[in-house]
């Protein structure tokens, strides 16, 4: 049960664009140059982002992205959903239906209790990064961490 | 992030075993032939279930798979860990410490905050799945159901 190496990158980034002024942006260049990582790449998780609603990209020569909402409504779940999706880690393909062991159908109208209980973990992960917003993150940080942030990746603090 | 298609394979198996009479046990083969499952990858899943200490192997004509302890002390992340391990989803590569960002030392002597809060949903998960042993699972069957699997498994009601 792996989540992508881009998991990291796209919290990281979401967090340093939660430090930007208003009206502020970052390209996908100044990110990548900010944490050193392969532009291209990071291009393809940013629109992911873009298209969860967690990211806005503004156009023209000073363009880049920016958040799309505040950051007390942005939570780790919806940033880490959209780079990898939302569907739960266990798969049931129902074996109970299968075999020598076979149960009839009238027995397997409920959801199977091992299924359920999986589902029961992946929704307690999930609410676990739904209880975390940027707005949290950035209450971990100082103002001068944050302008520090400011001034590297965007050039002004 | 994906659990592997075993996992389903050997929360199924572990539940049969657990509804079998002490002293009773069953083979790779009856195992496989229940669910229909390829029998020489299950073989590799059960022997995973025996090194973590959910399934005891006994040898002989008889030989096969029991539990190695009561149900009640078996739990749902023993046996998903057995299988798939127990590292956590999320990397933290510490991509904090490179590129034009890359933060001092001494602000990164605790834990990046990012990684604390993936790994307290990692934790969530986990705890959720320690919540429910196998003695659950088995509470949710009827005596009929469970004279039913040990008939099917291994020959005997």
């Amino acid at each position: 049960m792996k989540l992508p190496v881009s998991t990291e990158w796209v919290l990281h980034c979401a967090s340093s664009l939660a430090q930007l002024d208003a009206g502020s942006s970052a390209s996908t260049a100044q990110l990548a140059e900010y944490y050193d990582l392969p532009a291209a790449y990071l291009a393809k998780q940013l629109k992911a982002l873009v298209k969860a609603g967690v990211l806005a990209a503004t156009t023209g020569p000073r363009g880049g992205f920016r958040l799309a909402r505040p950051a007390a409504e942005i939570t780790l779940l919806q940033i880490v959903e959209a780079v990898d999706g939302a569907s739960a880690p266990y798969e049931c393909r129902e074996i109970r239906r299968q075999g020598r062991g076979a149960l009839p159908d009238e027995e397997c109208r409920r959801t199977c209790v091992l299924a359920e209980k999986m589902a029961d973990a992946h929704q307690a992960w999930r609410d676990s990064l739904t209880g975390v917003t940027l707005a949290d993150i950035l209450a971990t940080l100082t103002p001068s961490a944050m302008a520090r942030t400011r001034l590297r990746l965007t050039g002004t603090a």
